[in-house]
C-alpha cells in the first residue's frame, strides 16, 4: 500500500505553522507497514488542490488529507475532494446534531457546513473538535479526511484513522508495538549491539530511532488478536532489554521525567531540585508532568554564588577552592536543598552552558550533576561533543538527572 | 514568481523530524513576496524525485530543493537534479579543497563526492557545514539546493539563497523588513486595528502574525538600498507602535525574555523568581537567554506549601485564609523572594495549570502573577479560555511575568 499525505492550508505555505501533522501520519503508517511515498502541502485554492489530488490517485492506494474542514469559507477541503472524485456532499444528521449539542448558542449557520460530507463516506467522528472527518473508497483510492489542528489531527489519526487504515492493510490482523527507550547510547551503538537480531527478526520487527538526546527502538508485531501481537513482541522486547542492559528507561513510556515521577510517587519518595547551568529547567521538566506535586517539593535556582552560599549553604571557601563549576559544588548544592526542603532527594546542576563562559579548564560543556540522599552521595559529569549547543547541554543535563534519579533511586 | 520547495528525504517520509526548513523558507519568500504554492516531500529516490522535479518544472518558476546533499549513498539529489535538467557534474576544484581543510584527516573519497556540482551553477558556499549548496537556470526554471539539516539549511537560505532570489525578483531591489512584536493582544484585534492603515498601504506593506500565544506584525519595503527600505518602513513602525500601545514589547527582537534580560543589564537591576505553578519555567526561560546570569541572581521554586513558607516566608495564616492560589500568596512570594536573594525585583507564579487540581472557585487556568521591587508590589490575574491547555497556561504565565517587568521595570 502506497499511501499519500495532502496537507491543506495556506498557513503552511506562508511559513506560520510546520506539517508536524505529516510527520505524526507518517510515524503512524510506518507502523502499519504502509509506505508513505509523498507528503504534499496545497493552498487553500480549489484548483490547485484538485491538480493535488489528480496527481496523488495515480501514485498512491491511499490519501490522507489534513485541514480544510472547518467552518469558514477558505475551508474547502470537502467540496473540493468530493467533486474531484465525483461525490456530492449531504447534510449528516447526527453529525448536524453533535455540533448543535456541541456548540450550543454559538452555532452559525456557517458551522452547520462542517456536518455536509460525501455521500457513502463512513464518518470519524471527532470527538476533540467540531470538524468532523471522513473516508470513503472511490477510482482505487482510499481517501480519509483528518481536521488540521494538531490537537484534534492526533486523535483522529489514532482512534478513528488508524482503525480504518488497520482493516485495510492487515486481513483482518491487527499490529501492535511497543516502544523500548533509552538514555545513554546512540543510535548506531544500539543497532551495533541489536543488527544480530533485527536481521533474523520477522515477526515482530525491531527498528531503532534517533530521539533528539535520546533513542528508542520499536518493535511491532501483526497478528489475529491485540493478545497475540503483545505475546509475540514480549520475549523481543525482554531479549533487547537483557542486552542493552540499564540503559534501557522504560516500555511504552513518554519520557525520563515521566518514569522518575511515578517511580516516586509509587514509593512514596520526594525529591527537590538546586540548580545552577540548568536554570529551572529540570523543575520545568518535573512539573510538566501532571500530579507531579506529590513528589516534587521544589528547589532553588542557583543562578548567583550568593544565591548558592545564602540559601543552599554552599561554603564559600568551596567556591573559591574549586568553584562554580565543580564537583565539590555540586555535591554541596544537592545536600543544601535536601537539608532546606526536608525532601528526601536532593539532585543538583551546576556547569558551563555557553556559548561563553568557557575557559581553557573549563570549557563549554563542563557540567557536573549531584545526588543526594539517606546514604547516598554522588557526582557525575556526563560528556558532551565540541559542537553541542547550549539548549542541547541544558536539556542533556536535566536528562542526565533524572536518569542519575532513576538509576540510584528507582532500580537500586 | 512560483516557488515549489522539495523536501529530499526518507527520515521525512517515516516521520523521524518535521519539515521545518520549509516552514523557515516559506517564511523568508513571503517577505520577499514570491508566492509558494506548493511543498512536496519525497524520499531518497531518484525515480520518484525526478517525478517530482518534472511535476514541479510544470508549475512553478523557481524549486527549492532540501536535503540529500551530504557524502553518504543515498544522498543523491544533485545527481538526479542534473540529469532531470540535462546537466553534468563536475568536480568543483575550489569546494574540494574547502572540504579538504575543513575536514582534515577526517576526508574520506565519499565526501569529495560533495564537491561534485551542476555544470553552470552557481555555488553557494556552505559556512555551516561540509555540503555546498548551488543554484542555476534551466527550461525556465531558477533551481536551488539547500542541505537539509536546519542548522546548516537556515544560514545557508538567508545568506546564500535569499540575496540569489532578491535579484530575481527585485529589478536590482532590495527588500527588507522589520518585525513588531506584541503581547497581550490577539491576531484578529490587531488586524481590526490596523485595517485602516494595512489597506492603504503599497510599499511598505504591513501583515499580521499568529505566534503561540503572541503576534507580530511584519511590515516589508522594496527599494534601492537597504537604507532607503528601512527609510521607508520606519514610520510605518512609529504609526504601529502609536496605535498599538504598550502590548508593543519590541521591535526585531526575539523573545519578551531577550528584552527583559537586555533591559535589566542594561539598567543594572537584578532579578529573583519564585515559582509555585511554572515549576522553573520563568527561570527557565530566562536562562534560555546567553549573559542572563549579569541580570538573574536565581529563585526557588515553591511547589509544595513547605517550600512556600520555609524558603520564601509566605504565612502560614495566608495560606490558611487564602488558598496558595491567590493574590495574597503570589504577593508574599514575591517579596520573600526578593528579601530572600537580595535582588533589585521579586517575581512570582502561583496557579492551577491543571489537568487536575481544579475547584468550582479556583477552576483550571486560575494563576497569578505578582511583581515586587523598590516602591512596588502588584499581582495580576492573567486570563485563560476555558480550553487553555496545562502546557498553555504555563508557557503564558512565565510569559507575563515578563510581560510585568517590561511594563512596571523597564517602560516607567
Amino acid at each position: 500500500m502506497r499511501c499519500e499525505l495532502i496537507a491543506v492550508g495556506t498557513e503552511l505555505l506562508l511559513g506560520e505553522i510546520a506539517n508536524t501533522d505529516a510527520q505524526m501520519i507518517s510515524l503512524g503508517l510506518s507502523e502499519l507497514g504502509i509506505n508513505v511515498y509523498h507528503h504534499t502541502v496545497v493552498g487553500d485554492n480549489p484548483a490547485r488542490l484538485t491538480a493535488a489530488l489528480e496527481i496523488a490517485k495515480s501514485r498512491a492506494d491511499i490519501i490522507i488529507t489534513t485541514g480544510g474542514l472547518g467552518p469558514t469559507a477558505d475551508d474547502l477541503t470537502k467540496e473540493t475532494i468530493a467533486a474531484a472524485f465525483g461525490k456530492k456532499l449531504y447534510m449528516d444528521k447526527e453529525q448536524q446534531e453533535r455540533l448543535h449539542q456541541r456548540m450550543g448558542s454559538r452555532m452559525t449557520p456557517n458551522n452547520e457546513k462542517q456536518a455536509m460530507l460525501p455521500e457513502g463516506c463512513e464518518v470519524l467522528v471527532n470527538d476533540w473538535g467540531t470538524a468532523p472527518g471522513c473516508a470513503f473508497y472511490a477510482e482505487g483510492c482510499h481517501v480519509l479526511m483528518l481536521p488540521g489542528p494538531p490537537s484534534e489531527c492526533t486523535p483522529m489519526f489514532k482512534y478513528r484513522a488508524r482503525p480504518y487504515l488497520e482493516r485495510l492493510c492487515t486481513d483482518g490482523q491487527v499490529i501492535r508495538s511497543r516502544f523500548i527507550k533509552i538514555f545513554g547510547m546512540g543510535e548506531s551503538a544500539v543497532e551495533d549491539k541489536l543488527s544480530y537480531l533485527m536481521n533474523k527478526l520477522e515477526n515482530p520487527t525491531a527498528a531503532p530511532y534517533a530521539k533528539e538526546g535520546e533513542c528508542e527502538v520499536r518493535v511491532t508485531a501483526k497478528a489475529g488478536s491485540e493478545e497475540e501481537a503483545y505475546a509475540l513482541i514480549e520475549p523481543v522486547v525482554e531479549e533487547i532489554r537483557g542486552v542493552l542492559g540499564n540503559v534501557v528507561y522504560g516500555i511504552d513510556v513518554s519520557s525520563l521525567e515521566e518514569v522518575v515521577v511515578k517511580g516516586l510517587v509509587e514509593r512514596g519518595l520526594t525529591v527537590a531540585t538546586a540548580e545552577s547551568c540548568t536554570g529551572g529547567l529540570v523543575g520545568k521538566r518535573l512539573t510538566d508532568i501532571s500530579g507531579s506535586s506529590a513528589c516534587y517539593e521544589g528547589g532553588v535556582v542557583s543562578y548567583s554564588n550568593e544565591v548558592k552560599m545564602n540559601v543552599l549553604g554552599v561554603k564559600e571557601e568551596t567556591l573559591r577552592n574549586f568553584g562554580a563549576v565543580s564537583a565539590e559544588t555540586a555535591m554541596e548544592m544537592a545536600r543544601g536543598v535536601r537539608k532546606l526542603t526536608g525532601a528526601d532527594i536532593g539532585v543538583s546542576t551546576t556547569g558551563v552552558a555557553g556559548p561563553g563562559g568557557g575557559s581553557p579548564e573549563k570549557p563549554v560543556g563542563t557540567v557536573y550533576v549531584g545526588i543526594s540522599a539517606e546514604g547516598l552521595d554522588k557526582v557525575i559529569k556526563p560528556e558532551f561533543r565540541h559542537t553541542a549547543t547550549r539548549t542541547r547541554i541544558r536539556n542533556s543535563t536535566a536528562s542526565n538527572v533524572f536518569n542519575l534519579i532513576r538509576q540510584e533511586i528507582l532500580e537500586k
